[in-house]
């Protein structure tokens, strides 16, 4: 006998057979943001290259390219393999990276596809510069800029110009342009006040770029903006690139933000859960916990009962390691509900975060109405080096 | 070309080429762990079944025994497979479970290992019992007693009698005592007060086993405690097994409470990190963050550089998905110094939980001096259902 564990679901399966904990894409909101986002992106003439670290998945990239997408961005060197062997061309490194076995990655996936990556510091660029050269492939290299998030990237244009320079150096490089991406500008609550730094992270990239111009050198990309902030980005007339990720599925994070329709995402992922324990009044454990739902940006915002399922309205309030604990909140009389009869029923969980939270799981249970139309493996998941 | 990534390490291998992020394991202190709570055990007559969400790794659940421990607890039943598989003969389900795909999963359980469970209202018991006698295995079930938790479990004897009595019922099931488990007090950070609270927790303990003595049924094992009471616990004359799981690595949470010695165990496990980006003053970027490191229960409480690398000491103030940030802030002046120099500088983070953390890796990589001694694969990770 195999001792493995059964598939928690399998293709043409209703959903209310899927075992829990599971992670759940509605189909009809993913396509529609699949496809709004594309459409976005070609009607203001800007390149999309989405961000693979939100869903870590080739067959997600592979749709994303399909709809126009000129490639995705990964954040790792190793995360960027699966999609490379799945035949994505194009791939964008992100962030910075450090050491011989980081430049080896590097040499290697740039054997295989388009790569380009990102640096901040000289001694990055002639290591690189090197191998590339010793191993006879050419990798496209883009600057860091800081322009508000103060993490990474080069904060003054002489800096940069440095660092161009060093580039130059190296016939195995190509400077193609700048990365200026400005995380803390997504998560900015207020719509109005998310727009005004938007242009100022605009106008602080612009500045990079004509420093570059003063000195003739053609800055052919600005690649950068997320989720929270490509309406604004794609008609800056600065980026020439977007790196949304989350905008497939939406999180309990981005759904605090305000928003201006159409540029607001459906919520398209969720976390399938069951009610194993309701021995106290008012209240229910389900089983998920913080092994099955990043918490970092917040605990679910609302769970609904799943098709075949009712019951009060409950609110999750505290995550243990497999345990997620519930309460009926609505009402004064709801704490004195008594929920026995919650046991076995099912609840969809929107992440606060879908980032981390994909990255605990080995797959998506794909869904449309109530059937499982697909499965898709998370191909990436796990690998942050 | 097979494009997959590099291991990040081999055998032999020194700690300063191992890929980051990477999750290590010290293994003087691990072994001096591992061995400290089995003898504690032994020296007081109670049975240790360690619980393996906190390492899901089959690897070390074959020490765990081989040092004495009966078998193991899991938290889900799919998380028991590669024990099973491994041949730990005594798995434990702390845990309630709900629905015909995990009633599956515990008969087939069951024909490989002794298998106990955990329930906590009767149709979980009718369902499992009708399943086990349907395919011939016998499953041991602990009723769960609310001993303070709040969780999961029974509040009162006569709902734990109902409980016994509906095991009774079905020939496949066998009644062979209580889970009586306190999460919330492993972490009262004060000694005397956690010392308290074991003391309450462990005498309502009492009270189901002598509603059950006086019915005539005989308790024969009352299983709980963690990391965080079990020298409380081991004296109590109530508790018959001890399920500690964090005491092989202790984490950042575990290290916030006082401890009398020896009780208190060595941190063990580390995250290893490599600064990748260090542009402003004061502060660098190293190449963990949400993806490597679970923040539930804070960040790292300590940044250590690693053999080989020096610099001032460093904070980890905040976690994006791939990023650590890190500030000089020991002195006034820290936070102007130069920090350029310390790019590819590799820091050991101990993580804030480690159960999470954990759950987000595929393997330990375990060092003894500077050399890697051992790979481990965490052969259970992900698998909560």
């Amino acid at each position: 006998m195999t001792l493995v564990p059964p598939a928690a679901a399998r293709v043409g399966d209703s959903l209310a057979t899927v075992g829990t904990p599971s992670l759940l894409i509605d189909l009809d909101a993913f396509d529609a943001n699949l496809q709004s986002m594309a459409t976005f992106a070609a009607a203001h003439g800007v390149a999309l290259r989405p961000h693979a670290k939100a869903h870590k998945s080739s067959a997600i990239a592979r749709q994303q390219v399909a709809a126009g997408a000129v490639g995705v961005c990964c954040q790792k060197l190793s995360e960027a393999y699966p999609f490379a062997a799945a035949g994505i061309a194009s791939i964008h490194i992100s962030n910075e990276f450090v050491g011989a076995d980081k430049i080896a990655m590097a040499v290697e996936l740039a054997s295989a596809v388009r790569l380009s990556v990102c640096v901040d510091a000289p001694g990055q660029i002639d290591a690189l510069g090197r191998a590339a050269a010793a191993h006879g492939v050419t990798i496209d290299v883009l600057p860091e800029v800081d322009v508000g998030q103060h993490r990474c990237g080069v904060a003054e244009p002489d800096a940069l110009l440095k660092l161009v320079d060093a580039i130059a150096a190296h016939a195995a490089l190509r400077f193609t342009g700048v990365q200026a991406y400005h995380g803390g500008a997504q998560h900015i609550r207020d719509w109005t006040a998310r727009k005004t730094e938007a242009a100022r992270t605009a106008a602080r990239a612009a500045q990079f770029v004509q420093a570059l111009d003063a000195r003739g050198i053609r800055c052919g990309v600005v690649t950068g903006g997320g989720t929270g902030t490509v309406e604004f980005d794609a008609t800056s007339g600065v980026y020439t690139e977007l790196q949304p990720g989350s905008y497939l599925f939406m999180d309990g994070d981005y759904g605090d933000n305000a928003w201006q329709d159409p540029a607001r995402s459906r919520h398209s992922l969720f976390v399938l859960s069951t009610v194993m324990s309701a021995t106290r009044r008012g209240m229910a454990v389900c089983d998920v916990g913080l092994k099955g739902l990043a918490v970092d940006s917040g605990l679910p915002r609302s769970a609904t009962w799943a098709r075949g399922s009712s019951g009060p309205r409950l609110t999750y309030v505290s995550a243990n390691d497999e345990h997620g604990m519930l309460e009926a909140r609505e009402t004064p009389e709801a704490a004195e509900l008594d929920t026995t009869n919650l046991v076995g029923g099912r609840l969809l969980l929107p992440p606060g975060h879908c980032d981390p939270t994909v990255n605990l799981y080995d797959e998506y249970v794909c869904f449309r109405d109530d059937r499982v139309e697909a499965i898709w493996p998370i191909d990436a998941r796990g690998l942050s080096r």
